[in-house]
């Protein structure tokens, strides 16, 4: 059996499905819950990293002071994780997080952007302490890129270095190629982000580890925006199937799903029909609310505007590019 | 790309999701899209089949009857599909379905059992119709002992030949290697019927393909019992990706699939824990409501009754054993 580990961003990357707005209750419950399990490393804070709570993303229920003190406390063996995107957070963001006990720091970039991350990288390197580095949106670039990409964020200092398959886009072949990519190019710990999109957040991350990945992402009961992230307690018995370790108890895992389910969530995550197109079109499926909003305005029809969006490599933060296909679609109707 | 057809028992298996309740608008509602769309074969019947309605397993909303009119007169190119248990069916029930005009009649039988089809689909052949069988809890089977099973099934008159994957239980690896050994027996299409307890439907399906099955399933929103079946509109787009053709107009499919999100369910299916659990051990999710009747009674954990049905090979019919199993836990635990 293989070691794995497992990264559960459920307090994190969940948050996105709630408006970042669990409590101090169900942050401190699922963090037991999950240490209970012994998953490795329970990451916590607002959707979008440290730093980020705002009016323009949303602002989180809990500060980030009182999220990281709440699941430090609750935590006995698993290590506690935040994550953090330049720009968003800052520097003093990440000596807080330190300070507050956080044991994995991960930054976040466009999968094209790694030197964003040098600073950060640098700095957390030199404080001694576990900086990782996730390349996003990670289907728009070639294996060899993110390989050179991922090599870069190693130069910086980063202890493991992973894609995050944002939009849900990858099949398992696409997923081997470029995590094999990686893993021939870096000689730390690979990781894997999926979402389930297409149905294939579990099936991607079983592809992952068999190329190399050694750090898998999953959060309980799927918790996240859309059509979700990889199902932490099925991708855990099932990497134990392929021939992966995980050093995770089932029953306390599956403990902390209903947990998950009950405390954390309305309902969880299932594929509608914007999340497959979204998918389909390798497009940010955040875009969704404005997509529909603006669709709905001017009649045209929302695949319409995520396939354009995906023609057009829209990526996070160009919102405007919604407004203009959107006109351009609805004077082609006319 | 390879031409598969995609068969749809949304309107028949996914029946058991609401107690096989859907009424006449819902029926005619869905066929009508699904054959706009351009779904090949539009499935329809009481969950457990022609003939089965009856106080033991539910009695449906609508008769057969009046089933099979309305959705044959709703389909203008789709055929129609029907299935029916031996045993639960009989020959007048196959009779009936013809004259309603249905073009594909499965016949469902556990996956060592095919002499148990030799009739009807001996019937079936003399009648010029499209009998298919089915293997049903096909992971209790060997790749060898399926083959052998399927070439049966061929020889009394099967047009088609396939796997259910009843309990969730396959990985990929486990489909590639009995959907080959099928194909390279039998001179017919393959099919393949995956359920999502595992988080695998699709990517089961893919693998299916991908061995030589010609004929896969797929429901809407993944309508089914517990964690649902492979979710239609998306196995759809992801084939067509992986290189087959299935003739199906995307956009009508997605517009079928939110009609019925809207119009067949309360709420579309996700993986609770307990279906995580019964796909594990291998067990027929439809022993559920059982098992954890008689397991809160008798203070034992439901998750160990379906680890033991699984050792002990359960099938459907034997919900004896679940009594059994949950008097002896019971015993051991005090």
């Amino acid at each position: 059996m293989t070691p794995v580990v497992v990264h559960d961003p459920t307090l994190r990357d969940g948050q996105h499905a709630v408006r970042h707005q669990l409590g101090v209750a169900a942050l401190r419950g699922y963090a037991e819950a999950a240490d209970a399990a012994g998953v490795p490393v329970v990451e916590v804070g607002h959707g979008n990293g440290l730093g980020a709570s705002s009016m323009q993303v949303g602002r989180a229920a809990v500060s980030d002071d009182l999220m990281l003190s709440t699941v430090r406390e609750a935590l006995r063996r698993s290590k506690m994780g935040v994550f953090m995107l330049p720009g968003w957070g800052t520097s003093s963001d990440l000596r807080k997080a330190i300070a507050h006990g956080a044991d994995v720091i991960r930054i976040g970039v466009h999968c094209t952007e790694t030197s964003l991350a040098e600073r950060h990288l640098g700095w957390l390197a030199e404080q001694g302490a576990e900086g990782h580095c996730v390349l996003m949106m990670s289907h728009m670039a070639s294996a060899a890129e993110l390989a050179s990409h991922a090599a870069a964020a190693v130069g910086y200092g980063a202890r493991a270095v992973g894609l995050m398959d944002s939009a849900g886009f990858f099949l398992p072949q696409d997923v081997t190629s470029r995590i094999g990519a990686i893993v021939a190019a870096v000689d730390v710990p690979v990781i894997f982000h999926g979402h389930n999109n297409l149905g294939m957040a579990v099936a991607n991350s079983v592809a992952a580890a068999q190329a190399g990945a050694r750090i898998i992402d999953g959060c309980a009961r799927g918790f996240g925006a859309g059509a979700g992230n990889t199902q932490l307690e099925v991708l855990v018995p099932v990497l134990e199937r392929t021939g992966f370790s995980t050093g995770i108890d089932l029953y306390g895992l599956l403990d902390a799903a209903d947990f998950a389910e009950r405390e954390l969530m309305p309902a969880p995550p299932t594929t509608g029909t914007l999340s497959i197109v979204s998918g389909l079109a390798g497009v940010f499926s955040g875009f969704k609310h404005q997509v529909l909003d603006a669709s709905t305005r001017a009649g045209v029809d929302p695949r319409d505007v995520f396939f354009e969006l995906g023609r057009r490599q829209a990526i996070a933060g160009q919102e405007d590019l919604i407004v203009d296909v959107v006109a351009e679609l609805g004077r082609t109707a006319v």
